[in-house]
Parts: structure tokens; C-alpha cells; sequence
């Protein structure tokens, strides 16, 4: 027998030897106390306040997603205990589907164990049976969808990150008969800017191509009723298929597409990603069925996290701290060093009670490693002023380049 | 713009015409009723014994698993908020990934979204990354894991179902020095067979392979503790991945493999569908631990799950309806035609108040559509002779060749 451990050994010791090997903070959190969590580590246990989770808007503990669940365990148990084919499909699933048409003004929706399977499996059989599709995917899309473009073994044509004028030229070049699918994401998670979406239509409808967007960390933050950054700027009908996932602003698990009644079929019919796979449990579409009625009709939780992601961003201004300008939620601060970015985010932790995942190839480019700061509408202005203080003094002692305005 | 519409709706018209277009039962369970569940239709509602559930053990109502999941929510909250590395992993994670670990005697476990995605990704990866790696897959091998396989691009040799002449002469062809994974099923779920483990096994070391071994129909099933086939055959320390579901007998919903320490640590540091996407609730951790533990140490379910597939066997029997002999809990009644099926799982559900979905390519071969019986410990002997009296008088309407022993 090969001796394959040191194969997985000897790739291991490669990631240690970049600094980017990856240790997972065990956390426990508190609901009801979020973003304060537990931490567990090898010498005990540590209070820290949470700066790096995707709950976005602390949905994840609020009482009424929290009640649904337990009702519906209380109700019909736990797992689906099938693919939805086969008796996993209870009417929880159907009433998210309907919501999710709803809430992005589309026929139909169709929902996946994740947002990752949602665009992996999207795309995928879009690209594999639609005869001769181009897909022409910007050049930071997420892995999810690159996977998915990958699977479907179409033509793929990568343009530059939000540049209208390169996807316009790629658009041009190709065959005018042959069928064609831009695809993108609206708020770019790492970088937090958002595409041109209108823009990006209008060129669609120009050379007769479909549009696919990644919702998914819009969702529940942007638009009037969190139908995303098309709601918002009243495009949900210009865009072919609308993607997003119910882990994030909506704080449950689970990912859907958005879109015609024909596509959502197409694909319910002949995605494997789909078909082949145990249905969410009923409890999961109950909690996340009543996070997108609430985020609907409340604009509560949406107007206090931008006030706090002002607040982070004038306390950063005031000290310094350079951090990304963008028009969305994310707040990055660029460090541009794996080691050094893993070494200040030790510091946070260890000495200041701060949780902030260094973030490291392969989810951001080398030499672009950062902190990203995600604040929620339930960080204090006391959370605030301490995460601004603790940056300061580990910005002199790390010898980073502050930010001369 | 062209008119993809038609595209979809022109594909879905020859699902129609070949009787194989699916209609998804929409279904309310009672916890506490399981196998009774409500039907929604579009007249009303009616009351359905389900006959087809993966629960096999009726776990997903287990008391103790619903009391730990909303235990867990109350302490918690609902979703993880963010990847297994950023924000995402709890105490529940680390210590289902031990109990896993323990289940299959293994140094190490990791948890994935879906037992398709721990599939899709742990043999993806393994074939991408291991320079040269051949990859023999089993002809029968589940969507998910031809997926992975595919993913990696590296060789794949598929070997006859089950076949150890057949696999051994294909290992034996391969160069010897390149490395080579041997990946199957332990109990295939459609047809009910199972592999011979131990003689695949001999082969592997014969020609220096590592095994994958995927046990999703027969975890928390067989073996002293649940372990799977590969546990009451003694193997499981034969066997170099052990894959396995959350989602089926388990009864909550999840996917992990089990192996080596340096090989989860690889699987967890390079596969994408393990890196990009938010790690599951843990609240569905907190639940699938309580049910592993719980099968670790009771019998009952087991041995009563046995008891009605022996009696729905025997019944069948006495009524000459033609079932797959076969050494597992699954009971496929091959009916060899699409629509004839679909025709006989209408009239179950109409006439009869039987849940019996019927299965269809692509999840079986065409012409081999079949109604496929999954007893639960908690059928009464009451519904093994309603179902028996059932399928006696359709089997007679439809002119089915009955068996003649
Ligand atoms: C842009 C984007 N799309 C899709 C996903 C996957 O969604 P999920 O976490 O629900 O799998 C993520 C992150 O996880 C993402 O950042
Ligand atoms: C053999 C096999 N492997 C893997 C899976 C996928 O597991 P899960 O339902 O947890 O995605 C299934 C069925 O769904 C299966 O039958």
C-alpha cells in the first residue's frame, strides 16, 4: 500500500509553511446574546464579541425564526427523511418556494441545500444542456459559480470584474446566434462592491443573452422588502434567474434560484445537485420562511446595521485605519500578509476579546489578505469604540501603513 | 432576446411524453405519527401511510433528537452564520466530528452540508490533487459520487456492479506504481445488494488502493453500534474513507466521511465544497449526535426495522408479488415501465391512502422503474397487510406478471 498520508501530509506542510493553514475558532454562541460568544480553546474558555459572521442581521436568534423552528419540529420531527421526490417535499418547502418567488417578483423558485449546491447546480445544468451556451462569468464570481460553470463543460467567457465595456467587447465577439448567459454577483462579499447591474441588463438585452445573479449576500439587506440590490434599484425583472441563500441575512442554511416558471422546472427536473439529495429539514424552511416575512415588512433590523457599519467606518476614518471604500455593509481592512494578517487577528483575540477571521487564499487572492468586518445592527457603540481601539493599537505595533487623508 | 422559455418548456414536453415528469407529493408529518402523514392536494387533504421514507428508523420524531435540536436552538440560535472558517463552527460541530470519528473507528471525521456534497467533494478532491490517482467506480456508483469523480478529471476505470473479477482485472491492467482509490457502495440503495467489502478490500492492498467506501444506506442500520456493514463485518479499519449521511437513518440532514486524520485535515484545507459555503445549523449537529449516540447503544429500532421488512417480504410472498431477493432492508418491487409505475403509485395513494412514490429514471436505469418499499420500526402489522392487500389487488388490474415460486 502507497504510503498516501504523506501525500496529504506533505500538502499540509505546504500551507503551514505560507501561513495560510487554517485553525477554526470554535465558538459557542448565545442566542440572545449574539454577537457575544464563547470560545473554546485548548487553556479554557473566553468571552469575545463575534465581528466576522455572515448572520448579517443577528436573524439567526431572533425570537420569532427561533419560535417557527421549534413549532415545526414540535410539528412533523426533524429530517425530510427523503430527496424531495421521494416524500421529502412538505408543504414548508412549498410555502418557501412561493415566499422566495414572491420576494423577488419571479413565477417560481426553487430551493437547494445551500447557496453554493443553488449556483453549482444552476449553472451547471443550465450550461450542460442548453445547446451551445456561452457563459460569460466575471472574473470574481464565487467559487460556487465557477465550480458550476466548470460542471457544465460550456463555452466560458471570463470578463474583467465589473467592467462594462470588456463584457460588452466579449458579448460582441461572440456568435449572435448562439445562446448566451452573463453571470454575476451583486454585492461582492470580500471587496463589497456592488455590480452594475442595469448596466449589465441593458447589454443583455443588446446582445440576447440571459442574466444571472448572485444575491447572496444581498438578501434581506438591500430593497424594501430585502429582496436584494435588483429590488432596491427595481430591476428584479430585468435579471433571468435571481440567486440567494437563506444562511446568511436570513440565519438558517439553504440556498434558491429565483426566476420563470419553465426554468425553475428545468432545473428541478434535471439537476443532479437537486435531485440526488435529502431535502432540507421542514424546520429549516419553517425558520427561514418567517426571517423573510419579517425582513419583508420590518426595516428595523436593516436601518440600525447601517447605522452601524457608519459608525465602524468614521471610527476606522478617525484613527487611521484604512479599509476599503464601498457602497455596501463590508467593511475590509487590507492587510496584504497572510502571516501578518493571522498574527494581528491572534492579538484581537487573544488580548482584546475580538473575533475576526483572518481571511486568506483561496477565499481572497494572495497578497490581498484582510480582515473583514461585518457589523450588525446588535454591535453596541461601546463594541464599536473598543474593535476602533484595539485596531489603533495594534496598527502601531504591527507597523502598518496608516491611511493619510 | 431569445426565447430560452421554450428551450426549457421543449425538454420538459419529452419528460411529459415519456411518462417520467415529476409530480412531488406534498406532505405534512405528524411528529409522533410517523409513518402517517397529511396529503396536500389540490381537492383537499387526505391521510397517507408513507412507504418510501429514508427515515428507516423513524429517528427524525425520536424524542430525544427533537429535544436536543431545540435545546440546542434555544442555546444557539438557528443558523452557524458564516463557513466552517469564518464564524461557523460550534462546539456542536467539533464534537459530532468526534462521535463520527469514534462511530467508525476512525482518527478523524469531517461534516459536510449534504451527503452528496461530502461525496461530490472528498472524491473530487482526492482525484484532483493526488498526482495520477486512477479512480475504479463501481458501474452503480450514486450521482453524487460519478460527480466528484468527474470534478477531479482524473482516470476513472468504472468496473462491473459488484464484480471482483472484473475490478481485479482492471486493476491489474493499471500501470503499478501510479496510485489508484477503489470507490463503492455498501448497501446500494435502489436494488438492495450489498458489497462484498472484504473481498474488495484484499484487492486494494493486493494492488496497493486506497478504499472509499460509501455506507449512507446503512449507517445507524447495521453493525453492533450502527457503524454500517463495514462494522458488522469487522472492516471498518480496512477501509480507508468511510462516507456516511446524517440525513436517512440518522433522520436529520448532513453528510461527513471518516478516515485518517491527514486525509480529513486535506479534504478540509482543499475542497471547495467543504470551504465556500456556511457550515450546517448546529442545531441539526446537536440532533445528529443525539442520534448517533442513541444507535450507538440501543438495539431496538434495528431489530424491529428487521422484523417488518422480514414481514412485508413474507406477505409479499404469500401474494406472489415479485420483490428483489436481496440482504438488506430495502424491498424493490420492479415494475419495468414508467408510466405503469407512476399508474400503480396513483392508484396506492387514491384508493388505498399508500404513500409509494415511484422511481423513475434517471435514479434507476429506464425500464427498471420500480416501487421501492423502505418498512420503518414503526409500520404496525396492521399497515404490512394493508399495503400486501393493496399492491394483491392492483397487481391483479394491472395483468403484472406475478412471481410463481
Ligand atoms: C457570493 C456567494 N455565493 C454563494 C455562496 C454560498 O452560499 P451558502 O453559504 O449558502 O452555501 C457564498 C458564500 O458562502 C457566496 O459568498
Ligand atoms: C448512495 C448515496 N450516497 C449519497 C447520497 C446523498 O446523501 P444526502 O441525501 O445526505 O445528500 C445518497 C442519497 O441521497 C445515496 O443514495
Amino acid at each position: 500500500m502507497k504510503d498516501f498520508d504523506a501525500i496529504f501530509k506533505g500538502a499540509l506542510d505546504e500551507l503551514h509553511s505560507e501561513g495560510r493553514y487554517r485553525v477554526f475558532a470554535e465558538l459557542v454562541r448565545h442566542c440572545g446574546h449574539f454577537p457575544r460568544a464563547r470560545r473554546l480553546t485548548a487553556n479554557g474558555e473566553q468571552d469575545v464579541t463575534v465581528w466576522c459572521s455572515n448572520d448579517y442581521l443577528g436573524m439567526g436568534q431572533h425570537p420569532k425564526v427561533i419560535e417557527a423552528m421549534k413549532e415545526a419540529i414540535d410539528h412533523c420531527g426533524v429530517g425530510a427523511g427523503g430527496t424531495r421526490n421521494i416524500s421529502g417535499t412538505t408543504l414548508y418547502h412549498v410555502l418557501l418556494e412561493r415566499e422566495l418567488a414572491d420576494l423577488h417578483g419571479k413565477e417560481s423558485a426553487l430551493i437547494f441545500t445551500s447557496g453554493y449546491v443553488s449556483n453549482w447546480a444552476a449553472l451547471g445544468t443550465l450550461g450542460a444542456k442548453i445547446p451551445g451556451l456561452i457563459i460569460f462569468s466575471d472574473a470574481f464570481n464565487h467559487a460556487s459559480m465557477i465550480e458550476g460553470i466548470r460542471y457544465a463543460k460550456c463555452e466560458k467567457v471570463i470578463w474583467k470584474h465589473n467592467d462594462l465595456a470588456d463584457l460588452e467587447a466579449k458579448l460582441a465577439a461572440a456568435d449572435t446566434n448562439v445562446p448566451k448567459l452573463i453571470a454575476f454577483e451583486s454585492v461582492y462579499s470580500m471587496d463589497g462592491d456592488i455590480a452594475p447591474i442595469k448596466e449589465i441588463c441593458d447589454l443583455a438585452d443588446k446582445y440576447g443573452a440571459m442574466t444571472y445573479l448572485d444575491e447572496v449576500h444581498a438578501v434581506g439587506m438591500y430593497g424594501p422588502r430585502g429582496g436584494g440590490i435588483a429590488e432596491r434599484e427595481g430591476l428584479m425583472d430585468r435579471v433571468t434567474v435571481i440567486e440567494g441563500t437563506l444562511g446568511k441575512a436570513f440565519g438558517v442554511m439553504g440556498g434558491y434560484i429565483a426566476a420563470s416558471s419553465a426554468l425553475c422546472d428545468f432545473i428541478r427536473s434535471f439537476a443532479s445537485g437537486f435531485i440526488f439529495t435529502t431535502a432540507l429539514p421542514p424546520a429549516l424552511a419553517a425558520g427561514s420562511l418567517e426571517s423573510i416575512r419579517h425582513l419583508k415588512a420590518s426595516q428595523f433590523e436593516r436601518v440600525r446595521q447601517r447605522e452601524s457599519v457608519r459608525k465602524v467606518r468614521s471610527l476606522l476614518d478617525q484613527r487611521g485605519i484604512p479599509h476599503m471604500p464601498n457602497p455596501s455593509h463590508i467593511v475590509p481592512v487590507m492587510v496584504g500578509d497572510a502571516a501578518k494578517c493571522k498574527w494581528i487577528s491572534d492579538l484581537l483575540l487573544d488580548n482584546f476579546g475580538i473575533y475576526l477571521q483572518p481571511i486568506n487564499y483561496p477565499t481572497v487572492p494572495k497578497k490581498t489578505e484582510r480582515l473583514r468586518i461585518t457589523p450588525t445592527p446588535l454591535h453596541s457603540d461601546a463594541d464599536i469604540e473598543h474593535l476602533a481601539e484595539a485596531l489603533h493599537s495594534l496598527w502601531s505595533d504591527c507597523a502598518l501603513a496608516r491611511h493619510v487623508a
